[in-house]
């Protein structure tokens, strides 16, 4: 019910609303309307109620809650259900866990801290509580699991994409998995899977998207920004949250229903800060230095080794020269 | 205490050895050995008890619990951690959890029935209680997700192998995971993993092996058998798990250790089912008819096709003509 209340609010925000009008129109007693309304208020949101006028949605908080995100997303795909938490160990071990109890595809688990946040190969994430967004999300893709990277490229296309739509921001896409701000690294994607040996059971795409954080870790302060940092004024991490969520729902769907991945392509081979690069490729214990020339249509990095050999690579480490990076 | 018990008993079977030896040995009381020689006894255990001389161990269930099998398996790798359990949904969706909670390499779940048991591609694996092995084990191997069809076929070499030292009876390999005694299935392989995505975080290997089931449902009686069927007595579904368990130690360890996949390949091509015979290859929506004409040194299969062309398949749904198989 307070999510109802919260979508007619929203919908005539600046305009005053009756008790009444709300009350007929939802079913339910004006007393219970005004215990919400109070709930809102303690959530953050600016509402004011006048007798005889009713209530005025006036200032939302820039917060990530379920009610706030089901209303916003309205999506019966992505978002369809939503899992928010003040703080977690990490949004993709727990988005594991409903994905192995059965959550359907477009499931989205978002925490306001995490307190095991992981990169690649279980490094640690710095995930402190409130400024950022740590976000996982549910997918079951038909495909095999060799193509599960390029589930990382459309989220990272998406991402660029969504930065630069909220903020203005240029951000580039360090392939495949780190989006990039003045040569600093300002969110970081980590794709799991499980799978049989050729069919995924289910994708956890997981994002830290670093937003309006102003200090990081010394260790890793020369390396990491935040959107905050680089624009110079606070971002809505909702905003950005939304459109990465809808950026990410068309090119996903278009490469699920077409098969094709151009679209995602086209946009990390524009924004890519690693094509034209000397890069370190590092698989295991061995390490390549070559030059990155292309992004194939599957997505594949297509490196020129020293001795002229060219190669397509699907994953790996790759660190540009230049660009500093961690996790 | 009882697993000691148990142990020492094992370790003197057919002779007696006193309550005061049993006692002094262990730092107990008498009271309390012969309190857990009686739940031995309530758990199948023949132990002969006279006053004077003591207890003796006179026979063994054929049961699969935690303090039987830890005694047996003696081992600080494979079989370290086993949970035993009555009814479970399904030992991989179990063993799952426990690795998503970073339980080690080697821990094994079984169960005498499974509510829920899994075959490939989400399909129904039969599992009633108490005549089969339903068992799943968690690997942690430094290998690339691309390699895990490798542990397919170890387990496929290490089954086919136990059956027949134990039985005597020529168990024949599907490639990949399937293993044939008169036409039929006899046991089936199931693995799954997590990874990120050049990096595996977990294999849970499954296998259902039917060893005493004397009638399966009418749906799949044409293409099932089991060791007792093959056999006309009834099999130790412990020394079968047991020798899958050490064989499959062996070949893994092998192969973890020294990269080659040798060992498990000549094993698998002996005991091939596949090879020199005609396969339907299924792949999601394609099917390919072809000859299957060697395994290769990675454990792929290579077939050809009818226009003469010689592929190396890697994994995929393959059936046999001639050979009837289900799940």
């Amino acid at each position: 019910m307070k999510k109802k209340i919260l979508e007619v609010l929203k919908k005539n925000k600046n305009n005053f609303i009756s008790g009444e009008q709300l009350s007929n129109q939802l079913g339910v007693t004006r007393t219970s309307i005004w215990k919400h309304v109070n709930a809102l208020k303690e959530e953050g949101y600016e509402i004011e109620s006048i007798s005889r006028k009713g209530y005025k949605l006036i200032k939302e908080p820039d917060i990530l809650s379920r009610d706030e995100l089901l209303i916003e997303l309205e999506s019966d795909r992505l978002g369809n259900d939503i899992h928010c938490f003040k703080t977690i160990d990490s949004t993709n071990n727990y988005a594991k866990k409903l994905a192995l109890d059965g959550a359907l595809e477009g499931t989205i688990v978002i925490s306001e801290e995490q307190t095991g946040g992981r990169g690649r190969l279980g490094r640690h994430w710095v995930s402190p509580a409130g400024d950022n967004i740590y976000m996982s999300m549910i997918l079951r893709p038909t495909i095999y699991p060799n193509e599960a990277a390029k589930i990382t490229i459309i989220a990272a296309a998406s991402i660029a994409n969504s930065i630069n739509k909220v903020t203005g921001l240029e951000a580039g896409i360090k392939w495949p998995n780190d989006i990039i701000i003045d040569n600093k690294k300002v969110c970081g994607i980590l794709t799991e899977m499980s799978a049989e040996l050729n069919n995924i059971n289910y994708v956890i795409l997981g994002m830290g998207v670093n937003v309006n954080i102003d200090k990081f870790p010394k260790e890793i302060d020369h390396i990491a920004t935040s959107l905050k940092k680089a624009l110079g004024t606070e971002v809505s991490r909702k905003e950005i949250l939304i459109n990465i969520v809808k950026e990410f729902e068309e090119l996903y769907y278009n490469f699920i229903n077409t098969g094709s991945l151009k679209k995602t392509v086209d946009i990390c081979k524009k924004k890519s800060v690693t094509l034209g690069k000397i890069v370190n490729i590092i698989n295991k214990n061995e390490i390549m230095i070559a030059e990155a020339i292309d992004i194939t249509e599957n997505g594949e990095l297509v490196i020129r080794k020293d001795n002229g050999e060219i190669i397509n690579i699907i994953s790996g480490e790759v660190s540009v020269r230049g660009i500093d990076s961690y996790v």
